[in-house]
């Protein structure tokens, strides 16, 4: 076993502390932001920070990194107050890593990348048509993390569009057959499989599993 | 398409509502939480809010639920200024979903779900001898989210224990290596596979991998 301790990732190369800090904490949801300029200019980037915050209101936390000049995406947010999100799928993953290119402000990464844009009536950011999970949120609190200048995002679904059969009966979305990809790290795309799915747990009732095909 | 709005979720049945809404945003990270009481208590649960915030200083973001009177790990953290987040993975899912359990506050979900707890000196909190990956770390800064009553706490990572052949030679975690699982919602666990591993994207680069057996 290896201890790794506070001095040594101080030690760290830049680029093996960056690659070990963002994979240590487990695998990672992928989505598209898109967004789009007050003066309609689209934008659309990967993100691997999305979170669930709650139900009821339904909100999902998201970080953004510090701003640099040619990020538009926060730019965005605030100034036409709507966003998007969007899964990654195992049809688009090498497309969405893509959107991580530092390309030019006012550059549309839908072109250069090779997503297409969906409109949805009502909503001005663009969606991904290629994505099978696609969700409108509106910025609720945007807060910077002094810590290190990063931005916390926190949205409010206003509307989901997706293909009824990735909609389980309990409300669940089936993220195998949506298609949808998991990350690790800055590089790395899987595709997981369903191992279980467990009852709710309850201190004097042993672990079952409410698959019909699982004991 | 089936297009889901603000009104329809509203009028969603509370636990359609609570599903759709846990698992919209993707696969999500599974740590188990381990905390001690300032009188020696420890308290182990499972949680999949946690987030990467930034590498240098190494910073982890994690969502805790509005505090109940059996919820001891928010009070843990606070009291003893230091927390652990372990694995989960395909050898103890059962066990991990199973802290999830609303045992009274003081009881030991170590000792009912079956998890050793593992001491390392200069250390307070346990971690959990059957992760593969274990992360010790100090609060830095704990803020309440207003909008729900749920509370984010972003903690420095002071130590990592891992077998040496679990980190790549880039620093990257081998999360396949680690047998780790990724969740969805409140129920749902997945073993990935890995696709790939893609070369640090640039505007004027094709899409390559870094696999030594892909193209």
């Amino acid at each position: 076993m290896d201890t790794i301790g506070s001095d040594d990732i101080e030690k760290m190369e830049k680029s093996y502390r960056t690659a070990m800090m963002n994979s240590i904490s487990g695998y990672k949801p992928l989505n598209l932001l898109g967004t789009i300029s007050s003066d309609g200019k689209p934008n659309l980037c990967i993100v691997s920070s999305v979170f669930h915050l709650g139900s009821n209101p339904p909100l999902l936390g998201m970080i953004l990194r510090p701003p640099r000049p040619h990020n538009d995406s926060l730019k965005n947010i605030r100034s036409v107050n709507q966003y998007t999100l969007n899964n990654v799928t195992s049809e688009t993953y090498r497309n969405a890593h893509q959107t991580s290119a530092s390309y030019p402000s006012g550059v549309s990464e839908f072109e250069q990348c090779g997503f297409t844009a969906y409109h949805q009536e009502g909503f001005k950011p663009p969606f991904v048509k290629e994505s099978t999970i696609k969700i409108g949120l509106e910025p609720v609190q945007i807060t910077d993390i002094e810590l290190n200048g990063t931005t916390l995002v926190i949205g409010k679904i206003l509307l989901i569009i997706a293909d009824k059969d990735i909609t389980l009966p309990d409300g669940s979305i089936d993220h195998i057959n949506a298609g949808t990809v998991a990350g690790s790290g800055l590089d790395s795309y899987f595709l997981p499989r369903l191992l279980d799915r467990l009852a709710y747990a309850k201190p004097d009732l042993q672990v079952s599993s409410i698959l019909t095909n699982k004991s």
